[in-house]
């Protein structure tokens, strides 16, 4: 296996607006998902899939495959940036470690390559693609179908939520009230989105600064 | 940065027995120590260092820091084995995160190379090298100097600590009450190693299992 150099300047894809490649971290599940945001917010998927590791595989074994597969999704989708979810302690306590160490791997496989990473909380990625930040999982996978024009929702949940990292990341910069591709803005949605985007607003000067 | 193809037949070191390469893993300081130990357990240093990263730079700068000094040791060193801490939740939450996450980047660095990966508790290393699994930073470091005939002490700890994982995992096969380098294994130290050795039969299994 190698790992490329980072290639210089990225090729422009006219028209397809920014691609963001979201990671939702695990050892056992790790989603990921790659969408094209236009700049009027319109998105489109472009890869979606789950890298799955057994849990009675040694450690290093699991973390190898979501290094290899995070390498070969960089460079098949080159996407501009890379939207992780941030890793909480709520979680169980072992499965955290787990989605820690994932996440690492992601994140400095993206670092490697020179590609910015963003880290967006699981409310912030709710609120954007479903106007609450407390909506349940089955929610995100329905506003992602709808948002991405699928025929069939993205299995298993894991490639919903990467997919809706990468869509609250694109979407981060957008007016409140701006026309969602969803088309289904309404007045608490954009209120949502104003507080998340404030978050995101503070975690990109963070994840910027330095850079 | 360039991470080179995993080298097949790794070259014998005739008389240097087995290198180790040890890892204490965290954002704000990695130690990172490199140790040869013979057959009869007598240990040499190799190499011992810490990677640091500021607290305000962002994680993926922090992360990829760590991946490049631990993809340099490597390559530098050729260890035949990786041990690196295994990490626990006893600590604060917001540390614990990015330990496992620098600790996700290690250990994929190795396995990337085909390098085997052991974790080893902080009671097993300390056990193994002070004869306690409860003793304190300063004897574990006393210790590690002893025992490499140093003429000065490791530091920061965690330097001291990388170099005493690399030795307890090299000694992890050794008989119980067979000579330490440092000439001082006490009845004590002996029933540690004891039930120390038990542990890390075990995590060896789990770690060759499926390799």
């Amino acid at each position: 296996m190698s790992t490329p150099e980072a290639p210089g300047a990225r090729t422009a894809r006219p028209g397809a607006g920014l691609r963001v490649l979201g990671v939702d971290p695990g050892l056992t599940r790790c989603g990921i998902g790659v969408v094209d945001v236009a700049a009027d917010r319109r998105a489109t998927l472009v890869a979606v899939g789950v890298v799955g590791t057994k849990a009675d595989e040694p450690l290093d074994a699991r973390l190898l495959a979501i290094a290899q597969a995070i390498d070969e999704w960089l460079d098949r989708h080159e996407p501009e940036v890379v939207a992780v979810e941030r890793v909480f302690s709520q979680l169980n306590v072992s499965t955290v470690m787990g989605v820690a160490q994932a996440s690492g791997v992601v994140i400095a496989a993206a670092a490697r390559r020179g590609i910015p990473v963003a880290l967006h909380t699981p409310s912030e990625v709710k609120a954007a693609v479903t106007g609450s930040g407390r909506a349940d999982k089955d929610a995100v996978t329905r506003m992602v179908t709808k948002i991405l024009r699928l025929e069939t929702a993205p299995r298993p949940a894991d490639a919903a939520d990467a997919l809706a990292l990468a869509l609250a990341h694109a979407w981060r910069g957008s007016a409140p009230g701006s026309p969602s591709a969803a088309g289904r803005t309404t007045a608490m949605q954009a209120t949502a989105l104003t507080a998340a985007q404030r978050l995101w607003q503070e975690a990109e000067a963070k994840a910027r600064r330095g850079r």
